[in-house]
Protein backbone atom coordinates (compact mmCIF):
# COMPACT_ATOMS: atom_id res chain seq x y z
CA UNK A 1 0.00 0.00 0.00
CA UNK A 2 3.17 2.23 0.62
CA UNK A 3 4.54 2.16 -2.62
CA UNK A 4 0.95 3.35 -4.44
CA UNK A 5 1.49 6.45 -6.91
CA UNK A 6 -0.23 9.49 -6.36
CA UNK A 7 -4.14 10.13 -7.10
CA UNK A 8 -4.39 12.45 -10.17
CA UNK A 9 -7.12 14.84 -9.48
CA UNK A 10 -8.78 16.93 -12.35
CA UNK A 11 -10.62 19.94 -10.91
CA UNK A 12 -13.06 21.78 -12.78
CA UNK A 13 -15.72 24.65 -12.72
CA UNK A 14 -16.50 27.70 -14.31
CA UNK A 15 -14.80 31.02 -14.10
CA UNK A 16 -15.80 32.49 -11.00
CA UNK A 17 -17.10 29.79 -9.03
CA UNK A 18 -14.01 30.16 -6.46
CA UNK A 19 -12.11 26.47 -7.54
CA UNK A 20 -9.15 28.71 -6.42
CA UNK A 21 -10.66 30.17 -2.69
CA UNK A 22 -11.42 26.36 -2.38
CA UNK A 23 -8.26 24.54 -3.74
CA UNK A 24 -5.72 26.72 -2.23
CA UNK A 25 -6.35 26.43 1.91
CA UNK A 26 -6.62 22.29 0.87
CA UNK A 27 -3.11 22.35 -0.32
CA UNK A 28 -1.82 24.22 2.56
CA UNK A 29 -3.26 21.90 4.61
CA UNK A 30 -2.13 18.76 3.00
CA UNK A 31 1.19 18.89 1.84
CA UNK A 32 0.82 14.84 0.38
CA UNK A 33 -1.18 17.19 -2.73
CA UNK A 34 0.41 19.56 -5.43
CA UNK A 35 -0.65 21.95 -7.73
CA UNK A 36 0.35 20.69 -11.75
CA UNK A 37 2.50 23.88 -13.10
CA UNK A 38 0.72 23.71 -16.76
CA UNK A 39 3.51 25.02 -19.45
CA UNK A 40 2.32 28.02 -21.95
CA UNK A 41 3.39 29.96 -24.85
CA UNK A 42 2.36 33.36 -23.64
CA UNK A 43 3.62 36.01 -21.99
CA UNK A 44 3.64 36.45 -18.30
CA UNK A 45 2.13 39.12 -16.55
CA UNK A 46 2.61 41.17 -13.91
CA UNK A 47 3.72 39.53 -10.70
CA UNK A 48 3.85 35.72 -12.49
CA UNK A 49 6.45 34.00 -11.81
CA UNK A 50 8.28 31.76 -13.85
CA UNK A 51 7.83 28.00 -12.24
CA UNK A 52 5.01 28.43 -9.83
CA UNK A 53 1.68 30.23 -11.91
CA UNK A 54 3.34 28.59 -15.27
CA UNK A 55 5.79 27.37 -16.69
CA UNK A 56 6.47 29.92 -19.58
CA UNK A 57 8.16 28.41 -22.95
CA UNK A 58 8.36 29.27 -26.24
CA UNK A 59 6.33 27.45 -29.24
CA UNK A 60 9.04 25.97 -30.69
CA UNK A 61 9.17 24.30 -26.97
CA UNK A 62 5.70 23.57 -26.74
CA UNK A 63 5.82 21.86 -30.13
CA UNK A 64 8.76 19.76 -29.40
CA UNK A 65 6.57 18.83 -26.03
CA UNK A 66 3.31 17.60 -28.17
CA UNK A 67 5.47 15.49 -30.89
CA UNK A 68 7.37 13.79 -28.34
CA UNK A 69 4.24 13.07 -25.97
CA UNK A 70 4.98 15.36 -23.52
CA UNK A 71 1.65 16.69 -22.72
CA UNK A 72 -1.03 14.87 -20.99
CA UNK A 73 -3.44 17.58 -22.48
CA UNK A 74 -3.20 20.84 -24.32
CA UNK A 75 -5.36 23.49 -25.66
CA UNK A 76 -5.48 26.57 -27.36
CA UNK A 77 -6.94 30.08 -26.33
CA UNK A 78 -6.72 33.27 -27.81
CA UNK A 79 -3.85 32.41 -29.76
CA UNK A 80 -1.68 30.72 -26.86
CA UNK A 81 -0.94 27.18 -25.86
CA UNK A 82 -1.38 25.83 -22.27
CA UNK A 83 -0.59 22.21 -21.42
CA UNK A 84 -0.06 20.09 -19.03
CA UNK A 85 3.62 18.53 -18.53
CA UNK A 86 3.43 14.23 -18.62
CA UNK A 87 7.40 14.03 -16.95
CA UNK A 88 6.41 16.32 -13.95
CA UNK A 89 3.18 15.10 -13.40
CA UNK A 90 4.02 11.46 -13.68
CA UNK A 91 7.60 11.97 -11.21
CA UNK A 92 5.20 13.67 -8.29
CA UNK A 93 2.64 10.82 -8.40
CA UNK A 94 5.45 8.16 -8.05
CA UNK A 95 7.00 10.01 -4.88
CA UNK A 96 3.11 9.42 -4.07
CA UNK A 97 1.60 12.63 -4.34
CA UNK A 98 -1.46 13.32 -5.32
CA UNK A 99 -1.15 15.76 -8.34
CA UNK A 100 -4.43 18.46 -9.00
CA UNK A 101 -4.73 19.96 -12.73
CA UNK A 102 -6.95 22.60 -12.08
CA UNK A 103 -7.95 22.52 -15.81
CA UNK A 104 -10.89 23.55 -18.36
CA UNK A 105 -13.34 21.32 -19.49
CA UNK A 106 -12.28 20.17 -22.30
CA UNK A 107 -8.59 19.17 -21.33
CA UNK A 108 -10.55 17.33 -17.95
CA UNK A 109 -12.24 15.26 -21.27
CA UNK A 110 -8.72 14.22 -22.69
CA UNK A 111 -7.52 13.41 -19.31
CA UNK A 112 -10.01 11.09 -18.59
CA UNK A 113 -9.75 9.15 -22.14
CA UNK A 114 -5.96 8.83 -21.57
CA UNK A 115 -5.44 8.96 -17.63
CA UNK A 116 -8.69 6.57 -16.73
CA UNK A 117 -7.36 6.30 -13.07
CA UNK A 118 -8.09 9.97 -12.72
CA UNK A 119 -10.74 11.62 -10.58
CA UNK A 120 -12.31 13.97 -11.93
CA UNK A 121 -13.63 16.97 -9.24
CA UNK A 122 -16.30 19.75 -10.71
CA UNK A 123 -17.48 22.89 -8.39
CA UNK A 124 -20.62 23.73 -9.10
CA UNK A 125 -22.23 27.62 -8.06
CA UNK A 126 -25.20 27.11 -5.39
CA UNK A 127 -27.55 28.93 -8.09
CA UNK A 128 -27.30 30.60 -11.78
CA UNK A 129 -27.77 33.63 -10.17
CA UNK A 130 -24.71 33.77 -8.21
CA UNK A 131 -22.62 32.76 -10.52
CA UNK A 132 -23.64 34.98 -13.09
CA UNK A 133 -23.19 37.86 -10.65
CA UNK A 134 -19.74 36.85 -9.96
CA UNK A 135 -19.18 36.53 -13.61
CA UNK A 136 -20.50 40.12 -15.13
CA UNK A 137 -20.05 42.06 -11.72
CA UNK A 138 -16.11 42.36 -12.31
CA UNK A 139 -17.22 45.22 -14.10
CA UNK A 140 -14.06 45.85 -16.11
CA UNK A 141 -14.86 44.03 -19.34
CA UNK A 142 -17.08 44.78 -22.40
CA UNK A 143 -20.74 43.30 -23.18
CA UNK A 144 -19.29 41.09 -25.33
CA UNK A 145 -16.46 39.34 -23.40
CA UNK A 146 -19.19 39.33 -20.75
CA UNK A 147 -21.06 37.73 -22.97
CA UNK A 148 -18.48 35.06 -24.20
CA UNK A 149 -18.06 34.21 -20.57
CA UNK A 150 -21.72 33.98 -19.54
CA UNK A 151 -21.56 30.97 -23.23
CA UNK A 152 -18.36 29.22 -21.57
CA UNK A 153 -20.12 28.70 -17.99
CA UNK A 154 -22.97 27.16 -19.94
CA UNK A 155 -21.15 24.91 -21.87
CA UNK A 156 -19.07 23.93 -18.43
CA UNK A 157 -21.88 23.14 -16.67
CA UNK A 158 -23.40 20.78 -19.49
CA UNK A 159 -20.27 18.65 -19.09
CA UNK A 160 -20.44 18.69 -15.36
CA UNK A 161 -22.47 15.39 -15.14
CA UNK A 162 -18.96 13.96 -17.03
CA UNK A 163 -17.12 14.42 -14.05
CA UNK A 164 -16.63 11.92 -10.55
CA UNK A 165 -17.82 14.32 -7.69
CA UNK A 166 -19.52 17.80 -7.70
CA UNK A 167 -19.13 19.56 -5.43
CA UNK A 168 -21.07 22.54 -4.41
CA UNK A 169 -19.36 26.52 -3.74
CA UNK A 170 -22.44 27.46 -1.35
CA UNK A 171 -20.29 27.35 1.97
CA UNK A 172 -16.26 27.89 1.21
CA UNK A 173 -15.55 25.92 4.12
CA UNK A 174 -17.82 23.04 3.81
CA UNK A 175 -16.44 23.03 0.15
CA UNK A 176 -13.26 22.29 1.12
CA UNK A 177 -14.25 19.64 4.10
CA UNK A 178 -16.33 18.14 1.05
CA UNK A 179 -13.22 18.48 -1.16
CA UNK A 180 -10.66 16.17 1.21
CA UNK A 181 -13.38 13.52 1.65
CA UNK A 182 -13.38 12.87 -2.07
CA UNK A 183 -9.45 13.18 -2.02
CA UNK A 184 -9.47 10.49 0.95
CA UNK A 185 -12.65 8.37 -0.39
CA UNK A 186 -11.55 8.65 -4.23
CA UNK A 187 -8.46 6.31 -2.41
CA UNK A 188 -11.09 3.82 -1.11
CA UNK A 189 -12.89 3.76 -4.93
CA UNK A 190 -13.06 -0.31 -5.94
CA UNK A 191 -11.50 0.71 -9.24
CA UNK A 192 -8.02 1.41 -7.26
CA UNK A 193 -8.64 -1.86 -5.17
CA UNK A 194 -9.12 -4.25 -8.10
CA UNK A 195 -5.59 -5.75 -7.73
CA UNK A 196 -5.47 -5.99 -4.13
CA UNK A 197 -9.12 -8.00 -4.17
CA UNK A 198 -7.76 -10.24 -6.70
CA UNK A 199 -4.38 -10.97 -3.88
CA UNK A 200 -6.83 -11.55 -1.11
CA UNK A 201 -9.21 -13.95 -3.61
CA UNK A 202 -6.52 -16.10 -4.75
CA UNK A 203 -4.69 -16.28 -1.44
CA UNK A 204 -7.94 -18.43 -0.19
CA UNK A 205 -7.86 -20.60 -3.10
CA UNK A 206 -4.37 -21.82 -2.18
CA UNK B 1 -30.46 20.40 -0.71
CA UNK B 2 -32.25 20.42 2.68
CA UNK B 3 -34.90 18.34 1.72
CA UNK B 4 -32.73 15.77 0.52
CA UNK B 5 -33.26 11.95 1.48
CA UNK B 6 -30.50 9.88 3.67
CA UNK B 7 -28.41 7.86 1.94
CA UNK B 8 -28.67 4.61 2.13
CA UNK B 9 -25.62 2.95 3.04
CA UNK B 10 -24.57 -1.06 2.55
CA UNK B 11 -22.22 -2.30 4.71
CA UNK B 12 -20.64 -5.38 4.27
CA UNK B 13 -17.01 -7.48 4.81
CA UNK B 14 -16.31 -11.07 5.73
CA UNK B 15 -17.05 -12.10 9.28
CA UNK B 16 -14.21 -11.42 12.04
CA UNK B 17 -12.64 -8.25 9.84
CA UNK B 18 -14.12 -5.81 12.39
CA UNK B 19 -17.26 -4.44 10.67
CA UNK B 20 -18.35 -3.31 14.29
CA UNK B 21 -15.16 -1.86 15.42
CA UNK B 22 -15.37 0.81 12.64
CA UNK B 23 -19.21 0.93 12.29
CA UNK B 24 -20.19 1.32 15.92
CA UNK B 25 -17.94 4.52 17.60
CA UNK B 26 -18.82 6.24 13.77
CA UNK B 27 -22.33 5.68 14.43
CA UNK B 28 -21.42 7.53 17.71
CA UNK B 29 -19.68 10.37 16.41
CA UNK B 30 -22.54 10.73 13.51
CA UNK B 31 -26.23 11.40 15.20
CA UNK B 32 -27.72 11.55 11.55
CA UNK B 33 -26.66 8.09 10.52
CA UNK B 34 -28.32 5.28 11.82
CA UNK B 35 -28.09 1.76 11.73
CA UNK B 36 -30.91 -0.33 10.17
CA UNK B 37 -32.86 -2.92 12.33
CA UNK B 38 -33.16 -6.20 10.87
CA UNK B 39 -36.09 -8.47 11.15
CA UNK B 40 -35.55 -12.11 11.86
CA UNK B 41 -37.99 -15.47 12.65
CA UNK B 42 -34.79 -16.87 15.07
CA UNK B 43 -34.87 -16.67 18.79
CA UNK B 44 -33.87 -14.09 20.53
CA UNK B 45 -30.29 -14.83 22.26
CA UNK B 46 -29.17 -14.02 25.98
CA UNK B 47 -28.95 -10.26 25.83
CA UNK B 48 -30.35 -9.51 22.67
CA UNK B 49 -33.21 -6.73 22.48
CA UNK B 50 -35.72 -5.95 20.59
CA UNK B 51 -35.66 -3.82 18.12
CA UNK B 52 -32.29 -2.86 19.01
CA UNK B 53 -29.93 -6.04 17.54
CA UNK B 54 -33.00 -7.42 15.79
CA UNK B 55 -36.87 -7.22 15.39
CA UNK B 56 -37.78 -10.75 16.73
CA UNK B 57 -41.29 -11.90 14.50
CA UNK B 58 -42.80 -14.83 13.41
CA UNK B 59 -42.89 -16.79 10.21
CA UNK B 60 -46.28 -16.03 9.23
CA UNK B 61 -45.21 -12.23 9.88
CA UNK B 62 -42.19 -12.31 7.78
CA UNK B 63 -44.45 -13.84 5.28
CA UNK B 64 -46.36 -11.29 5.57
CA UNK B 65 -43.65 -8.54 5.35
CA UNK B 66 -42.31 -10.73 1.86
CA UNK B 67 -45.72 -11.04 0.39
CA UNK B 68 -46.31 -7.63 0.64
CA UNK B 69 -43.27 -6.01 -0.73
CA UNK B 70 -42.27 -5.19 2.45
CA UNK B 71 -38.37 -5.93 2.54
CA UNK B 72 -35.52 -4.56 0.62
CA UNK B 73 -33.92 -7.71 1.16
CA UNK B 74 -34.18 -11.19 2.87
CA UNK B 75 -31.92 -14.29 2.81
CA UNK B 76 -32.25 -17.67 4.94
CA UNK B 77 -29.75 -18.83 7.31
CA UNK B 78 -29.46 -22.19 9.17
CA UNK B 79 -33.50 -22.64 8.99
CA UNK B 80 -34.09 -18.61 10.13
CA UNK B 81 -34.77 -15.63 8.07
CA UNK B 82 -33.30 -12.22 8.06
CA UNK B 83 -34.62 -9.39 6.33
CA UNK B 84 -34.50 -5.27 5.94
CA UNK B 85 -37.77 -3.50 6.80
CA UNK B 86 -38.43 -1.44 3.56
CA UNK B 87 -40.92 0.77 5.72
CA UNK B 88 -38.20 1.78 8.90
CA UNK B 89 -35.65 2.14 6.22
CA UNK B 90 -37.31 4.83 4.02
CA UNK B 91 -38.94 6.72 7.45
CA UNK B 92 -35.60 7.21 8.54
CA UNK B 93 -34.15 8.28 5.41
CA UNK B 94 -36.97 10.69 4.47
CA UNK B 95 -36.02 12.29 7.80
CA UNK B 96 -32.69 13.16 6.01
CA UNK B 97 -30.74 10.42 7.77
CA UNK B 98 -27.87 8.30 6.49
CA UNK B 99 -29.13 4.81 7.05
CA UNK B 100 -26.66 1.85 7.08
CA UNK B 101 -27.28 -1.54 6.52
CA UNK B 102 -24.98 -4.46 7.87
CA UNK B 103 -25.85 -7.28 5.64
CA UNK B 104 -24.19 -10.73 3.74
CA UNK B 105 -23.30 -9.91 0.19
CA UNK B 106 -26.14 -11.68 -1.74
CA UNK B 107 -28.29 -9.67 0.13
CA UNK B 108 -26.24 -6.45 -0.36
CA UNK B 109 -26.40 -7.48 -4.25
CA UNK B 110 -30.23 -7.19 -4.27
CA UNK B 111 -30.15 -4.17 -2.88
CA UNK B 112 -27.83 -3.17 -5.53
CA UNK B 113 -30.34 -4.17 -7.75
CA UNK B 114 -33.42 -2.42 -6.42
CA UNK B 115 -31.59 0.23 -4.96
CA UNK B 116 -28.95 1.57 -7.32
CA UNK B 117 -29.11 4.80 -5.21
CA UNK B 118 -27.54 3.05 -2.57
CA UNK B 119 -23.50 3.14 -1.64
CA UNK B 120 -22.26 -0.32 -1.37
CA UNK B 121 -19.08 -0.33 1.45
CA UNK B 122 -16.89 -3.39 1.70
CA UNK B 123 -14.65 -4.04 4.77
CA UNK B 124 -11.33 -6.02 3.88
CA UNK B 125 -8.83 -7.09 5.56
CA UNK B 126 -5.03 -6.13 5.60
CA UNK B 127 -3.81 -9.59 4.85
CA UNK B 128 -5.60 -13.13 4.35
CA UNK B 129 -3.49 -14.49 7.15
CA UNK B 130 -5.05 -11.64 9.57
CA UNK B 131 -8.30 -12.56 8.61
CA UNK B 132 -7.36 -16.50 8.69
CA UNK B 133 -6.78 -15.88 12.13
CA UNK B 134 -8.68 -14.04 13.28
CA UNK B 135 -12.02 -16.28 11.97
CA UNK B 136 -10.33 -19.57 12.88
CA UNK B 137 -8.34 -18.48 16.86
CA UNK B 138 -12.34 -18.10 18.18
CA UNK B 139 -11.17 -21.12 19.37
CA UNK B 140 -14.72 -22.73 20.03
CA UNK B 141 -15.37 -24.39 16.74
CA UNK B 142 -14.92 -27.37 15.01
CA UNK B 143 -12.76 -28.22 12.44
CA UNK B 144 -16.36 -28.14 9.90
CA UNK B 145 -17.02 -24.53 11.12
CA UNK B 146 -14.04 -23.21 10.41
CA UNK B 147 -13.79 -24.46 7.25
CA UNK B 148 -17.52 -23.01 5.90
CA UNK B 149 -16.49 -19.94 7.75
CA UNK B 150 -13.21 -19.71 5.38
CA UNK B 151 -15.26 -20.89 2.92
CA UNK B 152 -17.86 -17.96 2.75
CA UNK B 153 -14.93 -15.89 3.60
CA UNK B 154 -13.41 -16.53 0.27
CA UNK B 155 -16.98 -16.25 -1.45
CA UNK B 156 -17.78 -12.78 0.13
CA UNK B 157 -14.00 -11.75 -0.91
CA UNK B 158 -14.53 -12.60 -4.79
CA UNK B 159 -17.79 -10.33 -4.47
CA UNK B 160 -16.20 -7.30 -2.77
CA UNK B 161 -15.69 -5.60 -6.39
CA UNK B 162 -19.04 -5.36 -6.62
CA UNK B 163 -18.96 -2.95 -4.50
CA UNK B 164 -18.82 1.00 -4.77
CA UNK B 165 -15.55 1.70 -1.95
CA UNK B 166 -13.45 -0.24 -0.38
CA UNK B 167 -11.94 0.30 3.33
CA UNK B 168 -8.90 -1.91 4.53
CA UNK B 169 -8.96 -2.60 8.20
CA UNK B 170 -5.54 -2.67 8.55
CA UNK B 171 -5.49 0.20 11.06
CA UNK B 172 -9.02 0.87 12.72
CA UNK B 173 -8.55 4.73 13.51
CA UNK B 174 -7.86 4.89 9.87
CA UNK B 175 -10.08 2.76 8.98
CA UNK B 176 -12.81 4.96 10.38
CA UNK B 177 -12.05 7.98 9.14
CA UNK B 178 -12.20 6.50 5.62
CA UNK B 179 -15.48 5.61 6.08
CA UNK B 180 -16.47 9.61 7.49
CA UNK B 181 -14.76 10.30 3.99
CA UNK B 182 -16.68 7.72 2.14
CA UNK B 183 -20.19 8.63 3.34
CA UNK B 184 -19.01 12.38 3.33
CA UNK B 185 -17.81 12.28 -0.20
CA UNK B 186 -20.83 9.27 -1.84
CA UNK B 187 -23.00 12.66 -1.34
CA UNK B 188 -20.89 14.48 -4.00
CA UNK B 189 -21.13 11.37 -6.30
CA UNK B 190 -22.07 12.91 -10.21
CA UNK B 191 -24.84 9.99 -9.98
CA UNK B 192 -26.96 12.35 -7.11
CA UNK B 193 -26.20 15.38 -8.74
CA UNK B 194 -27.56 14.96 -12.09
CA UNK B 195 -30.84 17.14 -11.36
CA UNK B 196 -29.21 19.54 -9.75
CA UNK B 197 -26.80 20.11 -13.03
CA UNK B 198 -29.53 19.72 -15.24
CA UNK B 199 -31.48 23.11 -13.40
CA UNK B 200 -28.45 25.09 -13.63
CA UNK B 201 -27.68 24.52 -17.34
CA UNK B 202 -31.45 24.96 -17.85
CA UNK B 203 -31.63 28.30 -16.08
CA UNK B 204 -28.70 29.29 -18.61
CA UNK B 205 -30.55 28.44 -21.61
CA UNK B 206 -33.10 31.10 -20.42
Amino acid sequence: MMNKPGMLVVYSGPSGVGKGTILGPFLNDHPNAVLSVSVTTRQPRPGEIDGVHYSFITKDEFQHLIDTDGLLEYAQYSGNYYGTPKAAVDKMRAQGKDVFLEIEVQGAMKIKKSCPEAVLVFILPPTYESLKERLLCRGTETKEIMEARLNTAKFELAQAKEYDYIIINDDVGRARKQLCAVVEAAKCETRYMLEYIEKLVNLTEK
